[in-house]
């Protein structure tokens, strides 16, 4: 030992206990989920300790679709690019989109939610929504903090995804004070800026999120996890196609893939 | 301009197209594909191109269920976490985790592929399987280098994971030329070095995607993309739960979860 | 153009001038620095504007000596060396051990001085140094949290370096004010938890950063600069000396270099 | 334990010992380093584990200094402050740009090492060094790989920091083998391409190191710890002035700093 220091005890994870001949994850054998639990369900289970009600399993895998991607502009792609062209791994520019993603940028979801579920709770103790969410931007505002999830650099008007998943939702049959609550806290945020901030794919996970009743302090990983697929295949696109130590412009550039064309009946088949 | 440089010519991605009103992957509206595809492929479809088939659907989402976590004794764990616990933030700690995944763990599937390829495309020319299996070990042997996929410091019988996947592989009628392959090295790598090294679960991965058809450069990004959930579910437990600055012990760690239960029939419902 | 965004204005960095035919540093040309101006002075130069004065330079290069590895046991080493064990290159093993360090650990120096600041500016004004130093320490403590730069897990007593690097500024005939502050805040600090908690390197760097006006926005800077060779060290010796996937225990390790010996007379020839 | 795993024995470092009372490095006691010898002198003695000679002392020193920044347009500048406009804390978009640093930028000294200190040894063999130069570059192009530290984007005559360095080193008196192999390298090179490809950085670091003795397995490393605290002032210039998630043109930016200026006589006092 160095220094005299006593040995550590043993510590207690409550996620996966592995074996020699075997795996459980949250108690469940994952032989027994491969094939028969989608993968982004077995993301609730690890997350939540649980396996999603269909409900929760749709949603959850409709928002990890929604974020996959958002184009070569974002911070943590054009990150993730710049290092592979100056010579990183695939993993070592992997990682460094990721450490790209911040309070700006992929990593909002859990401070959305804390305000949303703020208004929530006062509508439900009986507040009005409005005067919920003005409270809400109102405190703060006094400490200096915005609200995460509103206002977009290039969708201005309201995120196109908002509105399928905010849809969806309802056609499922969730509660909905969330929702409302996320739709409150927009006019609220417009007013007291002074301009329409619409909200933008972090607040509609954040209210997607706490509908589900999804634990907070995770909701970011959900997204990290989906836009790091994303950020993965403009690794591979960097390493495979174009040159080393090219200078990356951040708008000059356009899509050059398939065509528009239409999902084919029966989703993926 | 800094020193007379020209500025760069806009430069072309095939991935995802974002306007002021929609984004659009491969071609195919996002807003269609939510709700309809599920997540794993869409996956699919921007690391390939193309949405999977019903089978390589099934296989791909199979994969990334098996290979989510394998407890807190790997690499990319002890390294988030020890990162967290010095007090690293969540993005940070879990890019950590991400930098440890390298040739020795969770970045071989590449490589595995490339020697079941090889092995699959001699068979295919009228060479019996045993032979071109011994002939991929030595030819890498003779360079100094071993076949990625076989081995694992814990699971020394067979990696309880693969038999279920080539199973389910087979159920769903794929070829199997790569899975007999994969089955071919195993023989002569334990031939080779003088004692069983079993599949692993990267030999798995190699396999499987092979059978799909999928790309060997994108291969390790999806078993990436389905342990950094995992990865990310420990950093979240250890600055959830743990104090900071613990010395955190690499094996003297146990499973406090939830005990032993069954998957409901019908899955996650 | 994607989206119709227009192109983004040349944008100023005040650091490093490059040309075809010349590199500035901070107005100096890089080729008189070379072989003039010590390392560490040129560092002062980068981040403050200004090279240092004989008195600023000899303890900024006293600082970064005395922060340059601290063993196998910290955070950053461990999350370092258990990265480059999995498989991780040089590089990434080096970039996982400088995300260990954060508020714990390594990066806590601008906190620290802040504090110290204070103090000192309160002592200026007028007051007692121990009442200045409480007020500090209890402002905190409303707001939960506490000071940074007190205490250390190995160190219980005062942290060796402390004396010996507050001896040295004193005699080169410093100002003293931030040493005594920080004094004056190890006593409010043990009277406000109960116990002695010593002053650790985050604090002694703090100390005589601002003794010698440096900013705080990059003091964390110095101490990771300095912090970094030595995790490369280790990384180096990690990967060129230990078989890889080993288990790295935290505590069972021990020194095994040369033997104690002195420095020569006349320092390093 | 879990799965029966026995506990790993005791680990040995050669680099650092810490005890309650104090700190060794390479077996010299840190309280005599400190103020003594240099911080870069302490570098060499960390990395290759003896104090500096004079010479290399001077010369260590010299090379931090050259390669401490080289302006807004490297990949790991570019990488740490798109990451940093993103979000990114201090440390995660410095380990970000640490990322950046790989076979084409900032990491490349080691492999121009082994080709110059394989032409050196040819040449005390009795070759030609023209000759063995040739043989260098022609056994690397069989092999399909080229020899680092030829060539630079911006530098297109021969980097300014090269005469400089390479005077200094003649001027202390070094052999100059290995300084001699890097310009016959650099016409070998040129004969090879066809074009003159000039010496950089990389390689004046490679011969230099080669000239005091250094381990190649750590010179990268030294590269990389002089260019991190460039890549820091850049971190902080990028947070401390510039808004968030803006477009960095990677080419469109200037200097803003101090107009040039003089190195007052006797250094930086």
């Amino acid at each position: 030992m160095n220094s005299g220091e006593t040995h550590p005890q043993a510590w207690v994870s409550a996620l996966t206990e592995t074996t020699d001949v075997g795996i459980r994850v949250r108690g469940y054998d994952l032989l027994e989920l491969i094939g028969t639990v989608p993968f982004t369900s077995v993301v609730h289970l690890l997350y939540t300790g649980e396996l999603p009600t269909r409900t929760a399993a749709k949603l959850l895998d409709a928002l990890m679709v929604a974020s996959i991607d958002h184009g070569p502009g974002t911070p943590s792609v054009l990150t993730a690019r710049t290092a592979a062209s100056g010579g990183a791994s695939f993993q070592s520019a992997s990682a460094a989109g990721l450490l790209a993603m911040g309070q700006f940028h992929a990593a909002a979801v859990e401070d959305a939610m804390d305000a949303i579920r703020t208004v929530a709770a006062s509508t439900a103790a009986g507040m009005e929504s409005g005067d919920a969410a003005a409270e809400v931007v109102a405190d703060r505002r006094r400490d200096g903090r915005r609200v995460s999830g509103f206002g977009h650099r290039q969708h201005t008007e309201r995120d196109p995804r908002a509105g399928r998943l905010f849809s969806m939702a309802r056609e499922l049959g969730v509660g909905g004070a969330h929702i409302d609550a996320t739709l409150a806290l927009e006019i609220a945020v417009a007013k007291s800026v002074g301009r329409p901030l619409p909200i933008n794919i972090d607040a509609v996970y954040a209210a997607i999120l706490a509908e589900i009743g999804f634990p907070a302090e995770l909701a970011n990983a959900v997204f990290i996890a989906s836009r790091m697929t994303g950020v993965m295949a403009h690794v591979a696109e960097e390493l495979g196609t174009m040159p080393p130590m090219r200078r990356i412009d951040p708008v000059a550039h356009r899509y050059g893939g398939p065509p528009a064309r239409t999902v084919p009946t029966g989703g993926s088949e």
